[in-house]
């Protein structure tokens, strides 16, 4: 048994940090790094670019929204030809970046609205899997289990991995439920490894007000912004290796 | 005798125009696009970058300080390793969005105020040289004529092409003179072409307020944004033409 | 008979400009000024209002997203309350501004999405009346007619005054038809003063797809940044008072 | 023996906090209170407005460079009349949104980059000055004691109180160490405090390299965004009580 843990990281903003990234580069194997759309800038791209590569870690661009205000979870009305540019200027930049920081970018993963609505939106989906096939046909896409944005992914012809969330409530229709709503962040680390244990045991994902769905995935999602986060990713870290699990990069 | 017409374009923003690119496109050889920096957004990037390549355009990647306000004629004080991941990041944003838009971008040409500051600071000049190194070794370097630029270009082992200014008056070392002063800029057609096919002949560029002095150059550069452009570039082509000169990008 | 014309203007950016305001400012009687959120920085503003109060104009502070690229023309997803402080920050500002400029804002209309979304959804119809109360109680609103917008305004005690478009289509529960759709413009000047002036007569208004309907108006609105907007203020208002109409600010 | 505590507050932008304001309102007198430009948006205006007006704390409007990257703390190159616009819109949008929260602008005190080229820029000092008498003539401004601010304040015949530094080293001309120098912060709270005392027994400041100048000071500034920020506001506050100080609002 393998799994990936994946943190998005680098969401810093000029003078302004979010998160510790560098304890959460020692305890994830890839790292979604902001572009510069809902978060970051050239110098934050660097100095979380090269700890990323320090530390061995995987390195993905995570592109979202052009609403810092917003931190990227605002849906901005955009049609899916203009997603497809804005991402592509965003994966384009991290790369730019990459280059003198001496890191490589290997996959992508949509941030926060983007990746909510690439998830039922199939155009939206398209246009991402397009822009990154395009842009460097040897990306791979990191995507929320079970979304239109994986279909999208093998109808491009790129390689998609499925991410599913540690500390985030599941509905029944296996989207995450929205933070505005009880049950959509988990806050306690052990309820939300015993979770994933049970998950890799059975393949089925326990949902808010439902029967659990099964999913498939290579990657689990832990927030580096929340409070705790160190805690609850140190907390995954130690226990699934306990339980046999191996952590490392699905790429 | 040949040498390259280029012009600044692609710097809308948004909803607000900047000059005519499209008549600009029929004229020049070379277009300098701008990365979302001193100006454009993915979209504008997109559509210069399409119709570049409908016009068979040499394409270049134009970086500036990221001051839409000051459309990045002002110094933004940065460490140059700053400035060289800021235009690493602008670079690799282009090259996102012309992959989408089916063009390739060929060169750089640092705009405004960043170009003015590395024509005289070599340590700036580095960090870009440096950057388009490193972003692609295959990028050239378009630099004004006689500065720091191209002899940090030579250094890094970059390809680099000289422009002389059309409409722009010089200082007696070869710089710009400042568009605070008068004599900044060249308002009349005839007398910018005049100047042109005198310093083909000769070698020697007029100054103000000095004797001429010699310069290199494989390309020139006509402004796109200033009343009358499309007039100037027009004016410029047909007579250096019409006296045998071959309008063809350098690269 | 007497009626108000408004338009928006200082919509520029920086070193981009949009429309003519200058020839706008000598035809209307009443000038929405962008703040800085869809348009504008304080050298825009502070130049329209100087150029505003020397034509004798009336000035409306024109709030509008924070989003410049989508020119204010996309919801941004905010809470009223949100609505309330982002409005209330741009109407501050105009008013910073306007002390330098020697001018005064006497009322003011949303714009574009915003205005839209005020138009319907009374929350934040109630969070924009409010935020301009509060910040000045001599603030009038200048609201689309028929709207909740102007509900709120009453519900608030403030002033509220109403207007109609010269140049946009209708739809048959009285609100603007997408720009996106047939027959949301009106191009041709002397269809949109001869509906003007049979509104005038009638108190009814032609509809996309239905029977005229009732309207009440103080002021129309003429655009300033479409193709031919000059042309045709100055044909609504050479016009209008040709028929005896005098155009005056309604406040 | 009386004195006011003042403190930078409501730097926080968007998603990303800075410093620990709710702790520093419970110590300072006085929160300088940033306006949208080098940090802080509507909603972060709205919420320490609030909180300092339940603290009972004095207001004053904290206008920097529009230029959240460099944390206003770059000098952005612009005319003097230039400044006062944007110092003038900064003002207005810190009213604008205080009126919404019940709260009050007292006084006026630059940020950073734009208040260092004040202390010694008597022409940008003027038009910040002039700005704010027009904005507002019963605004006061606070000026680093000793510096050309505080002159174009009496000049323009506004109130003007003075600041010392807490936790920052003096050059001989009374001028703050550049943040890139040795001796730029004291970051050890019981020296800092030591050295008030013996200022507040002498009205003599030490310098960095050179004999102790003479400052006049209604107000101390301790910075609230440095790590032991609390810790030193506390120790400052506790110390200065205990030897018969009393720490009071200069307004």
């Amino acid at each position: 048994m393998r799994i990936d843990l994946n943190s998005d990281l680098g969401e810093g903003y000029g003078p302004w940090v979010m998160g510790d990234d560098a304890a959460m580069l020692g305890l994830v194997s890839s790292a979604n790094i902001a572009c510069g759309g809902h978060a970051s800038d050239p110098e934050t791209m660097f100095q979380t670019l090269r700890l990323a590569a320090q530390n061995g870690v995987s390195i993905g661009a995570h592109p979202g929204y052009s609403d810092p205000l917003g931190f990227g979870r605002r849906v901005i009305p955009m049609a899916p030809a203009e997603v497809g540019r804005m991402v592509a200027a965003q994966i384009g930049s991290l790369q730019g970046v990459a280059a003198l920081a001496g890191a490589r970018v290997a996959y992508v993963k949509p941030h926060g609205a983007l990746a909510n609505l690439a998830a039922d939106d199939r155009s939206v989906a398209d246009a991402i899997a397009q822009a990154v096939k395009v842009v460097s046909p040897d990306l791979a896409l990191l995507a929320i289990s079970g979304t239109a944005l994986e279909d999208a992914a093998r109808a491009a012809g790129i390689a998609v991995f499925s991410e599913i969330f540690a500390d985030r409530g599941y509905t029944p229709a296996g989207r995450l439920v929205p933070r505005s709503q009880p049950g959509a962040m988990i806050h306690d680390a052990q309820a939300a490894v015993t979770r994933l244990l049970a998950f890799f045991d059975t393949g089925l994902m326990p949902v808010v007000g439902g029967d659990p769905i099964p999913l498939a995935a290579q990657s689990i999602c832990v927030h580096g912004d929340s409070p705790g986060a160190v805690a609850m990713a140190r907390e995954i870290r130690s226990r699934l290796t306990a339980a046999g699990v191996t952590i490392a990069a699905f790429l």
